[in-house]
């Protein structure tokens, strides 16, 4: 094979393997939103072959032959071949350590998992999901352990979601993270509370999705290749840079709850939406780690979103939609009370300064589980007392407590800490973006294009073609230090509580 | 190989097959509803290696001297393992008949039309659509020519949708339509009009949605395995019998249309949930033939849902969603009303009594395109030509005219004429009912349980494994006899119209 038929070969692997890709996400895309309900088996056997179909892609010889032999002829491919037969290779390797039928049987258990913990969920019954829990935290113990049996399982787990990330990181980062928040809320606490009761009405289901619309629009997200759909739990699909789908989940009661779900995954869309086209039907194609996505996507939700200047533009708008709950409103209440600080049962309805806390309940009872010192049986009680201990808070029901999130039923073990760790990204990458620019103006003036092209330059555009740490490099251009964070939420809370 | 190896392998080659159909349909099906509209490309390329991967399961070696080995021992195999190699084998022979280059290019093609379709439909651009079309109706020219060399070509592509059906038996069918229509509808047009305008007001889509849910509900169809989704144009999707979709559209001034829709895919419906589960992943899932299947959606549509039972039924139920809009209205005008016969523009929103004169149109200039005698470019005119000769009425543009429908931007060419079978069919199974229950009372007493049931023990519970000669004589116990239809269409039209 010549170097140029190589190069197509693996040009043609990587379209394959994004087809199979693709009719994966959108198979589970149709069961979290559309799909009947009672439809877990067909989607079942058609998943399992599918996956068993692209498992088979990556481990099939010719596939193994063609990138060895790419990569020892690597000076006669560019950077984004080198990268791309490096990623292949990696995943490969990682794949290869995986027996084939743990593998698909695991896939198989993740569509049932999600069928379960859906109803589990509504119908606030733990034991239902438990024992999909317990194979979930099994397989991803022995995954981690043929995947690296030198490493602690759970550093391998962060390291997916992550790379680089490990336990003992991620303690300093929480433990700095904790030093700064735990006197701050208890301060704040202690001050004269904020006023949101006009949040607490009643907003048609309807008229929130007309604010969808308007919100995405705040955001120059174009609906011609990204739209928004609803399901239990919302998340964001990107199929390629010109196909994103968020969702959202609307309450009557609320509609901040929603609001804020549709900034963040509007963040999230923003990324995949930005990505170089050349990188679509690639391994590179996608946003680099969970930490970068959650650092646009929690950067999106708080700090623009939750910034006077953004509040300030939305207000009019809020009241065009909803003119009697809103009526008489004003810019600045409607800042103070979108940023009352209350600890809270559910996370993604967690004000910006609790939100470290929920995701350190759930880091610690990961920890726990995968180093085998906790029994998923005993989540629900853990989950209990950390709320308590961390919140202050009673949980009334699993419902509202360790059944509330959708990570653990998709097998995302790991992923939680990336939305701590975004967080503060994020508010390094601000404090970056205020001295190229009038960051505040941007908010000030509701012209949110100058951020989003600053992101799309310094970390959007690359997709995975750079590592994690490369794309903080480039847009830090300084080690990262959760002080920026932490000094964020101070000078923000201290401000709004006159503390 | 042992038979029972064999078997297996049998069993494991449609779950294969199946699986890649499943990731298939998922992605029309998404393109067609939730799909935000500027991802055609990002969908050619996973559709094009899907369909490549299934065409090539379909081809191998392997395939081929199993389905042949099963074919030699056949007197070891089930009824059902006999047929499903008989369908494979068939379907492997027409196959190998399309060069896997125009196959592929085909689908592609198809996957560009439907977006094309949709922009010129909305623009009413017929010259940005032509392309696409005569793209299309070479291929069909050519892949007819490929399977049976020796047939005419839309000989071949009617037998496609309705096995046996032949231009021959259309034009006598036709013809026999005709000789009873035509008269009638002059007499119908000559006799004092029916007064529809409390149908012509406002219903907001929202209300229309809640209509939608009744619907189905009285048509018994289980929302744990059927949604409802929202398309340009309706249609019903099946993936097994536990996993169907149906869809409407919904226009602000006129319930029925999107009314008569719900009821006519729900018929689609009924009869995909009613297949035997046994037949699930395997090629005899699935109804059996286009005639059939619309024997079932025209039925439901027509002969139930514009009944004096079904309507008086309906009634009540529109009364509570449109209190204001159905104030004063009785059965009986209800029943006139959606039963008003007036020569219309679009095929879907046609009386009963036109409709078949839509579908000729079609016919017509389908048969003319695939024999040469009419250029694609022709095709508006000589639309709008037979309107006028058939319907007497005037197309005032192609988004109203030629570009209405979907069909022929999704390749069905040849699919047309099952919808007036399908209804001539229908006509003669409600005949068979009548002798074996009550099936004006059933109406009357808006339960339509014993009619479902009916039908599936005549027809839905064998899914594909009959051929569709053995299903009507299954349930007609006769030669299928359009007198039926027209009787049945003169006896309604005659007492309507007081003729």
């Amino acid at each position: 094979m010549t170097i140029e038929q190589a190069k197509n070969e693996l040009a043609r692997l990587q379209v394959q393997m994004y087809a199979y890709r693709y009719a994966l996400s959108q198979i589970s895309l149709d069961a979290a939103t559309v799909g009947p309900k009672d439809t877990v088996e067909g989607r079942g056997v058609a998943l399992s072959v599918l996956a068993g179909a692209l498992y088979d892609i990556s481990m099939k010889d010719e596939t193994i032959s063609l990138l060895e032999s790419l990569r020892e002829k690597s000076d006669e491919l560019n950077e984004l071949e080198k990268k791309e037969v490096e990623e292949l290779l990696r995943s490969h390797d990682e794949l290869s350590k995986i027996p084939r039928e743990d593998y698909l049987a695991y896939r198989a258990l993740l569509n049932e998992a999600d069928a379960v913990w859906h109803k589990a969920k509504l119908e606030d019954d733990f034991e239902a999901f438990l024992p999909c829990l317990e194979k979930i935290v099994d397989f991803n113990r022995k995954m981690a352990a043929w995947i690296h049996p030198d490493k602690a399982p759970y550093d391998v787990l962060l390291d997916r979601y992550e790379r680089g990330l490990t336990m003992e990181k991620a303690d300093a980062f929480f433990e700095a993270v904790r030093k700064s928040v735990v006197p701050l809320l208890a301060a704040v606490t202690a001050a004269p509370q904020v006023d949101d009761s006009f949040l607490h009405q009643n907003f048609p289901v309807e008229k929130q999705r007309i604010l969808s619309d308007r919100l995405m629009e705040m955001q120059h997200i174009d609906r011609g290749h990204c739209v928004i759909g609803e399901t239990e739990h919302p998340f964001t699909s990107g199929f390629n840079h010109a196909d994103v789908r968020i969702t959202t989940h609307y309450y009557e009661d609320n509609f901040s709850d929603s609001m804020y779900s549709v900034i963040h995954e509007g963040g999230h869309a923003l990324y995949e939406l930005g990505i170089d086209p050349a990188l679509d039907y690639t391994v590179l194609g996608g946003g680099v780690s969970m930490g970068i996505h959650e650092s646009q996507s929690r950067l999106f939700e708080n700090i623009i979103g939750r910034s006077r200047g953004y509040v300030k533009n939305l207000l009019p708008i809020l009241q065009e939609i909803f003119p009697d709950q809103m009526k008489g409103v004003t810019a600045e209440a409607l800042y103070k009370a979108l940023n009352k600080v209350e600890p809270s049962l559910i996370r993604t309805q967690a004000d910006e300064l609790t939100y470290s806390l929920h995701i350190m309940v759930r880091y610690e009872i990961e920890k726990r589980l995968i180093d085998g010192t906790l029994e998923c049986k005993d989540v629900p009680e853990e989950w209990n007392r950390l709320y308590k201990e961390y919140l202050g808070i009673d949980v009334p029901n699993d419902k509202e407590g360790c059944l509330q999130d959708t990570h653990w039923s998709g097998g995302m073990i790991g992923y939680f800490p990336s939305y701590a760790l975004g967080s503060a990204y994020g508010a390094q990458m601000v404090e970056k973006m205020k001295e190229d620019f009038d960051f505040d103006a941007c908010l000030d003036q509701g012209d949110l294009l100058p951020i989003i092209a600053w992101l799309k330059e310094k970390i959007h555009r690359y997709g995975s073609s750079k590592d994690p740490s490369w794309i903080l490099d480039n847009c830090l251009q300084a080690e990262f230090d959760p002080s920026c964070y932490t000094r964020y939420l101070e000078k923000k809370y201290s401000d709004i509580y006159g503390l």
